[in-house]
């Protein structure tokens, strides 16, 4: 099947892109607007790029009505943001801060989460997520149809105890994160396989 | 556990990057170079960001010696490339193409890899991918530590025959697609789970 994205409706392509483009990675987005609220609410498009320097991108587009959403307002006012990574006890506190509630009501009640200071930023993370990404924004790529491409610099990483050991390997028992698929549909880890590599004589020899 | 970033050595941050964002999306770039050869190689710093227009984001470092990777050299030269996506049933294959051949040998009859033609673009799919994603170079975010963040607009989308009912949704027994984790570790998503949405009202009510 051929789809030419210049004849196919925004709401196809989108429901192809994340139907297909999967397992995606999910961030749980937390910051203090002016206002003092803390937001947090769920991003999947989004992805680590980078190491040195450490960069993630984070694509957020407007709310229904057009008006930008709290994450993104709270971006652009203060520069700085904290992205929680997502594992099996925090799913469905996650779902609920995709809620779309009114601007100036936190999320966190609801989902029962809590924040907690940041080492470097002056921004909130979640106490409850297994690792969080203290981030700045480094460059906000706004693309053709409005949707902002943030891109941030990771300036300090939390890892909840004991998800990894003293080599900095992750620990799969300890550390279930989520992917996320489409719909009301998201991906344990729970099937994991290795593919180690050979070196290019080896494949070069067949 | 605390890291911070600025104390803490590149390849520790991209330890626990790679081990701790997950599951991420892979992309096998095919594309063919001015010396003719198709390349095709995988990356998992890599997502999808906007539908309208669409837009995906890949990350790619430079080679251990500092040159470009193939890759990145065939974007550059002619602004146009595929996005293959990876299911288990080319995850092996995918796995052949991540080993560092030299430059001017193509990867795919090592993994038993065939080019097919694009429909919009001059560049080459594979066949053997059960979704291939015809882009065309948007822009490059040079990072400051030199990888190039490559923007590109999706002109085209392939689907094998089979994977989409007529409404346009996945049918998971037809796409298994595969996560990166980290080191030789992949996840399939054999293990689903849905959290539907709750109406504001409702999520406030408590």
């Amino acid at each position: 099947m051929l789809f030419d994205f210049a004849k196919t409706p925004p709401e196809q392509r989108y429901k192809l892109l994340v139907g297909l483009v999967t397992p995606r990675p999910i961030a749980l987005v937390s910051t203090r607007g002016r206002d003092g609220v803390v937001n947090a609410a769920p991003f999947s498009f989004f992805n680590v790029f980078s190491e040195d320097p450490a960069v993630l991108a984070l694509g957020i587009d407007g709310r229904e009505d057009g008006s930008p959403k709290d994450t993104a307002r709270n971006i652009r006012e203060t520069g700085c943001f904290v992205v929680n990574l997502v594992d099996e006890a925090i799913a469905a506190a996650m779902n609920i801060c995709a809620t779309e509630l009114p601007p100036h009501v936190s999320e966190l009640p609801y989902a029962g989460l809590t924040a907690a200071p940041c080492a470097v930023i002056d921004q909130p993370r979640l106490a409850e997520a297994p690792v969080s990404l203290e981030c700045r924004l480094m460059q906000i790529v706004v693309l053709p149809g409005g949707r902002d491409l943030m891109l941030g610099t990771i300036v300090a990483l939390h890892a909840r105890d004991g998800i990894l050991d003293d080599r900095l390997n992750v620990d799969p028992q300890r550390y279930k994160s989520v992917g996320r698929l489409y719909g009301p549909w998201y991906a344990r880890l729970g099937d994991r396989f290795r593919l180690d590599r050979k070196p290019a004589e080896e494949v070069m020899k067949g």
